[in-house]
């Protein structure tokens, strides 16, 4: 059996090219006494994974020159010698970009999917939707009748936040980049309003979608949108840094003119991290599991087919800006 | 009697120069029923006046053109239709750039020189140290062995706000901009350290005066200086937004391009405004007169003569970088 690998090959420069991975075939080694070897379903497309591949300190260990890409996988079981799982048992791990790992069983999540299809367990079950669950939980705290804002709200984290959002009894707003995905988060998802960032006259239609001004802002973007966000915060607002999509690709990080403003409104500017709430991944997803089942919860996956090696190819797509939901990779054979 | 009054003529571009401002003089009026004649005799010189001369919104309203500008002055009551004063009473409040004020008893706080002299109730004891000590109470919160890092370190908030990191069992860290300052925080103040920020090694330097790294940043200053600051911030740090003088003059703001290490470090950066606790400043004032007697915390004021139509010349002084501790301008009488 023969595992095609991923692996950086040099730090790359703006934006991952295919050039700067390269591809090695090994054979897949049986399980030792605790491993289990997985067969990789799909793979998590994720703007952050870009952060992960300079050179540096970030909130986990930096993509090594050599190093298979350290992304989130879901796949089937297919050897086990760890008594908690036989083989045909469907897992999520950090398992890279490679089409067999063979990992400690303890490092798994086994996941039911007659609950979700096991690209949700990526999704919305996944890291994807407890960033947006914990975001609010522990920084965001959004309480009823309050305006929340969500950027890039049609992405996989937005598209939760959103949601959990109106589930805490907040008024959702969504900032994405079309009309057409605005319509999706108001017509399908049930945010109160949608705001395209690409309008002539973004803080007019911004101000007229937050009439009360804004409580609560969950940025996934950074860049100028977050100024402008800064110019429409209300008293005591909180603006949840979760990530910076706009900024990832750049030599260096625009920072926000405005934070200014965190002074004269007695608000603040605040990261997190969901490794932290490990031990409460569980009942999270059970809580989230709960609202799915009462129709308040709904997630939506872009799937995408390809090889490990289209890994680069496919993660390009993802900052064009047209992906809707959760991206992820169903993977297909490698030819040999 | 005549009254002096300085005067916005136009909105400052840059700094405020004398020709911004008119000057004009009138009669005092008797006090009405309730009302209390006040002759200025210091007027607290503060950076943060500046944002207040822009058209737009802040934390108060911005002074109109043809307005007196709007800042704290100590003086000594010379009339009083108002039970709670008597002649000869020294008062502070936010009378403004005037020989004479003729205010509602209300706004005035009754001082006792006998604890503290008069300017030290513009300075220590007054909004400038009681902003030291609500950052800490409310935002920062400083626990015993943590690290303080305080920038604008020897200017009035700075000076104060180092001395209470200490007495609150932290690491005292101050950045100013000379080494003659920097002997004056560790030398009379106690700081544990000090950093000139004109370094040729900025960062080297704050490293090695934060061996724990940094868990609480006192910023004053803004600008490049607070992105050093991010690269030094430690787990779970909190970046207390008290102002940011090396902005104020410039016509667009500098935002911290690090600000994406809130996330990796689990941190955050909030803003506060003091008049929000003003119900509390007597008790903060018994607590710091407290510290005071215990020898724990000192003051020291810069006082310069001058008339106030010589307002904008003293301010700029202050933005000159040569002053230490609280600059107050000693009102002596405009020449008719």
């Amino acid at each position: 059996m023969l595992n095609t690998q991923l692996r950086l090959a040099r730090r790359p420069s703006g934006e991952a090219k295919s050039t700067d991975f390269s591809v090695t075939r090994e054979a897949v080694p049986s399980p030792e006494n605790g491993q289990v070897t997985v067969r990789a379903e799909y793979i998590s497309i994720d703007p952050s994974v870009r952060t992960h591949l300079n050179a540096g300190q970030s909130y986990r260990a930096m993509v090594g020159i050599g190093d298979i890409v350290d992304v989130p996988v879901a796949g089937e079981v297919v050897a086990s010698a760890h008594p908690g799982f036989i083989s045909g048992d469907k897992v999520t791990g950090m398992l890279g970009t490679q089409e067999y790992a063979v990992v400690d069983g303890a490092t798994l999540t086994k996941v039911d999917v007659s609950l979700a299809p096991l690209p949700s367990w990526l999704g919305g079950l996944g890291l994807t939707g407890l960033t947006a669950y914990f975001g609010f939980e522990e920084v965001g705290k959004p309480k009823p009748g309050e305006t929340v804002v969500v950027t890039a709200a049609s992405g996989a984290v937005g598209s939760v936040a959103g949601q959990i959002a109106r589930i805490k009894g907040a008024r959702a707003v969504g900032i994405c980049g079309s009309d057409e995905k605005c319509r999706w988060l108001t017509e399908d998802l049930g945010f109160d309003a949608a705001v395209n960032y690409r309008s002539p006259d973004l803080y007019r239609d911004l101000k007229e979608a937050t009439p009360n001004r804004v409580d609560v802002v969950f940025d996934n973007v950074g860049g100028p949108l977050l100024d402008t966000l800064f110019r429409r915060l209300g008293m005591r607002g909180r603006v949840i840094i979760c990530g910076a999509t706009s900024q990832y690709n750049e030599g260096e990080i625009y920072g926000p003119k405005n934070y200014l403003a965190l002074a004269t409104l007695r608000a603040r500017m605040e990261g997190f991290i969901i490794f932290d709430y490990v031990d409460r991944y569980d009942a999270a997803r059970r809580e989230m599991a709960g609202w799915m089942k009462q129709g308040l919860l709904g997630f939506r996956e872009n799937i995408v087919e390809g090889t490990v090696t289209d890994y680069p190819t496919v993660l390009h797509r993802l900052y064009q800006g047209e992906n809707v939901g959760k991206m992820v990779m169903r993977v297909v054979p490698s030819k040999p």
